[in-house]
């Protein structure tokens, strides 16, 4: 059975019966809702369901059609970058589903939102239909107002919709990888040091391929908030060593992490085989994945 | 459906022919042999299997028995203390089996080893019905030698079978927790470092509890070859943390690792999250966890 999960980030993490009616209305149709995970600084949503591959993109619809008629970017104020109610709306293809077979889908519902909500659409990563908007941070760039004042031009003219922002901003959906998101907390108020780090590590300034980072201020402290967005390529391991180098040539160390939405599992089990310095083929020497294997049963072990 | 492990340690880790005739005879009966991984440099090797209670006595007593005829210690030699042929027999309960009918099982397989294969049996851990036998490593000090010297005395009757030790030793069985067995190579040719690490960080010398630990010469280097005997009070990364400060107080470093057997996927995840420093919490955004509460199904998602 195809299986594809959708992780829309709607501008909205501080209103809570905004974000209850966005849930509701992506739980209405026949989808799993498997986590929700708001921010009052970042005053975002993250929405994490999956489902067969029809019916998420049903759902997505039906957040993004509330998320458009509730979220008004005009009055929304945040510490993250932008451009819309439902600002990103990535769709990941788990089992049984190939990203030809994603990006027909997404581009489908890409055409639906332009259309029937005339919120402009972007086409990112996997569905990107032109190739200088596979990237999110460069249709991202100035936020809101940074596209509102540019999307008139001829380049960049969404692939659907209007040729103008609403309210409700612009949409960017698309097919990626499983992306980590990650943030660290400093034991420092200088968001400047932070935003030095993340530079440091990013592959936009040079550092690690596939991660992306900025500096920010959360509840009075800075932090550095990270998405590894190919951990086959990049480890969680490499980037978690290279942001501890970088916080040390800045004189600061982490005092907590936190993970946004959901990491798989490969993710964590991979950290855990480098930094213990035991080859990755040690993966198979785990008990539940060899249970599984030959009893079909792969439920975690539970210890009291 | 009631899930046990049995974890077998054979005293032969170079001779093919032995160690196939033990695996082959524990797969005879209807078990899942779920690993076996041999050392030349320990002379041994560890079977994993698992099944339903009954079914993994017998395939335990199937091992024991060719171990017992094919395993001669009188001409045995190894890095690895052992008292006998099948030299260790734990079992673990893992689903829907308490450890008291664990213990019953075992026991029950302790009696039918002493008269039936003449092999002395001392029960440990949660089996053992003297306390001072709970101990693997008392039991087992001076190895086969030593407990060939004072097996005569009332003291260390064993628990089945008879009052002197054959060729092939005595086998201590027993009921335990998941145990974790893992190997650290230092960057020396000097076994006291390791053996002098070794103390510092296990239980006995006043180390870690849940945590033992000796020095051994494997291949030309020195190795730190240990146990975490229960981790959930001592957790993997408590352990090797602590093990990389007292390599660093000794002036060497872990070169790499090794896991011997299997381990359970919490253990790995649980690491992952302490090192990241990320809250336990974090545990209930693995994706699987979540996708398998709303779907049930539970399989790790495949990354090519």
């Amino acid at each position: 059975m195809a299986l594809v999960e959708c992780i829309p980030n709607f501008s909205e993490g501080r209103r809570q019966p905004v974000i209850d009616a966005i849930v509701s209305a992506i739980a209405s149709a026949p989808v799993d809702v498997l986590d929700a995970s708001s921010d009052v600084d970042h005053n975002r949503t993250v929405v994490t369901f999956v489902g067969e591959p029809e019916a998420v993109a049903e759902a997505a619809f039906r957040g993004i059609e509330v998320a458009t008629r509730e979220i008004d970017l005009t009055q929304h104020a945040g510490v993250h970058p932008r451009v819309g109610a439902a600002d990103v709306v990535p769709f990941v293809p788990l089992r049984d589903y190939s990203v030809t077979e994603c990006v027909a889908l997404v581009r489908n519902l890409g055409q639906r939102v332009g259309e029937s909500l005339s919120v402009p659409v972007f086409l990112y990563e996997e569905a990107a239909v032109h190739q200088d908007r596979r990237d999110l941070s460069y249709i991202r760039r100035g936020g809101y107002e940074g596209l509102g004042e540019r999307i008139g031009l001829p380049e960049w003219q969404p692939d659907y919709g209007p040729s103008q922002l609403g309210t409700a901003g612009a949409a960017v959906i698309g097919v990626r990888k499983i992306l980590i998101a990650f943030n660290a907390y400093l034991d420092t108020t200088d968001v400047q040091i932070a935003q030095a780090i993340a530079y440091k590590i990013r592959a936009s300034g040079g550092g690690l391929p596939f991660v992306k980072a900025i500096g920010v201020m959360v509840g009075g402290v800075a932090q550095v908030s990270m998405n590894v967005v190919d951990f086959q390529q990049t480890s969680l391991y490499t980037a978690m060593r290279e942001l501890r180098a970088a916080a040390a040539l800045f004189g600061v160390q982490i005092t907590r992490t936190e993970l946004i939405g959901l990491i798989p599992q490969a993710a964590l089990l991979d950290y855990a085989l480098e930094s213990l310095q035991l080859p990755l083929t040690t993966r198979s020497q785990v008990l539940e994945a060899r249970l599984g294997s030959v009893t079909g049963d792969y439920r975690p072990l539970e210890f009291e």
